[in-house]
């Protein structure tokens, strides 16, 4: 950890990232604020390029490349929105992006990796297929490889974004974001305790992929087994980036029934009328099934991301037709 | 309609309701923009307290009573948007709100009128059940009735939504509007040619419930009948007040199709990433089948609504579960 991203490295990652990626909304709604009995902002990455915030991070990745790095293109494997992120910013260096794909990827997801003009590689949804299949693209290619969140250059992309929330909202007491890889949970920590430590920063996690939970909790890193929850970007494992990041910076990190992250999500639909999805809505998921000790609370939320895909929605049992 | 709002009116209303309903965001997007050849702007009326542009109007009325008639409540028929938008105006003027509500209208409309503390009467879906028991109500109660769009105060409040819009964006060659009773459309319409005669205003309007269409074309009021579209908030009839307004101040009135306007819905959804009901992406529907002669032009458009029932949508077959 010694070579983390420190202040500056947050702060560059801005400014680099600044031309490229929307400024998001902070949205508040008084009907969920009444619900919750806490004062609730979200920052709305699921307006962001892509759909999500995974657009800063590799949109640091690939600009911190040299021009005979970037010229081969980047390389990535990710279930979905990473894929879709990479690939929008490769385009817009205009150089290529070789991307690896589990099969199981949701249609919306693939569909979107393929305008942004991605080659797409599809292969077995495990960890272990997609690092072998990205390995010899690498090696075919010459790619530079961008991890989805095991990777300082991401990592210091993620963090913009509380960056940017701070920036709006004053004398937050609380951030909070959903936990898969750490990427978007180690930025943002290390963002709000560089610049305002009395903040605290919780992460929210699937009970059904509760992998960081047990991690931070035993103090060593445990891998996501078969991980078992709709919120399809949280399926992943912390990495020995982002583990180390979130044991030292994160004050805590709760967990999530399927049912409290489908009632979230639904609750944001209705009430605040914008499209987010499963993975999005984790940390308002643990808020609205009880945390008295954050009543009246000013909490920033990070919204990840919007790309769901509507033909299948958590509580319709009807498929498209 | 020598007595119509002029553009004092207007910007009264635009004053009067000011501290109570939101300032809604325009948003664009650029893919939407591809799809279609122009530019467009969105006018975020379903971000609107009460989920639609109807609070304006509502509001508008219900502050522009005396203390006197205001004591009373307020009363109105409504299939929906309406209703929980009069409810709301008048606990935010902590008067009574008498709301007749056909059976047939959707769980989350019903839930919403419910919550914002009106007294529901149900009735036939049927244009003469809604006056007659509506009558019956307000014989008993002495409410004042506000109709959903058939006045000049409920006009004028809806005119507002293209005071800001305009206000927000410079040099607009068109300014769109879904078309059922005619308030938004009127409103509209006087607001653009009272400020900007050379902004064109055209209203769309589904197919199957091309009543205002048809009264335009034959230059007489000519009622909804058994009208059928998935754009529950577009099924009336124009009244004798919004009738002669679009009939001189629209440039053009459009019809879409239920699958244009299915398209249109879920392009919304899908690219903005925000929540829209289906009345309020007929604007988008037309641009979407093609209107050529609009390519490259700087087209507004008022998204009404956003009041969906998220456990029913168009293009989704199945049921809740």
């Amino acid at each position: 950890m010694a070579d983390a991203p420190r202040l500056d490295d947050l702060r560059q990652a801005a400014e680099r990232i600044g031309p490229y990626i929307h400024r998001t909304p902070v949205l508040t709604c008084r009907a969920i604020n009444a619900m919750v009995g806490a004062e609730i902002f979200f920052k709305c990455e699921n307006f962001q390029k892509a759909g999500a915030f995974k657009f800063r991070g590799a949109t640091n990745a690939v600009f911190s490349l040299t021009e005979q790095e970037a010229c081969r293109g980047v390389g990535t494997h990710s279930s979905g929105n990473h894929a879709a992120a990479l690939a929008l910013a490769a385009s817009t260096r205009r150089v290529k992006a070789y991307v690896v794909m589990p099969q199981n990827a949701s249609q919306v997801k693939k569909d979107a990796v393929a305008a942004y003009g991605a080659e797409i590689t599809f292969c077995t949804p495990t960890l272990e297929a997609r690092q072998q299949t990205l390995a010899k693209v690498v090696e075919e290619t010459g790619a530079a490889v961008v991890h989805p969140y095991n990777d300082y250059r991401v990592i210091a992309g993620q963090a913009t974004a509380a960056l940017e929330l701070m920036e709006d909202v004053a004398d937050l007491d609380v951030v909070m974001t959903p936990i898969g890889g750490g990427g978007l949970a180690s930025g943002t920590a290390l963002y709000v305790k560089y610049t305002r430590p009395q903040t605290k920063v919780i992460a929210a996690e699937p009970m059904g992929a509760d992998d960081a939970f047990r991690s931070l909790r035993s103090g060593k890193l445990i891998p996501s087994e078969n991980p078992k929850t709709i919120a399809d970007g949280l399926l992943t494992s912390l990495g020995d980036k982002t583990f180390p990041i979130v044991a030292e910076y994160l004050d805590d990190i709760v967990t999530v029934s399927e049912e409290g992250i489908i009632e979230a999500m639904r609750c944001i639909w209705e009430r605040m009328k914008i499209v987010v999805e499963p993975s999005a809505v984790v940390p308002l998921g643990a808020l609205l099934t009880g945390r008295p000790e954050l009543a009246g609370r000013r909490i920033g939320i990070i919204l990840s991301g919007g790309n769901v895909d509507l033909g299948r929605l958590p509580w319709l049992s009807g498929q498209e037709g």
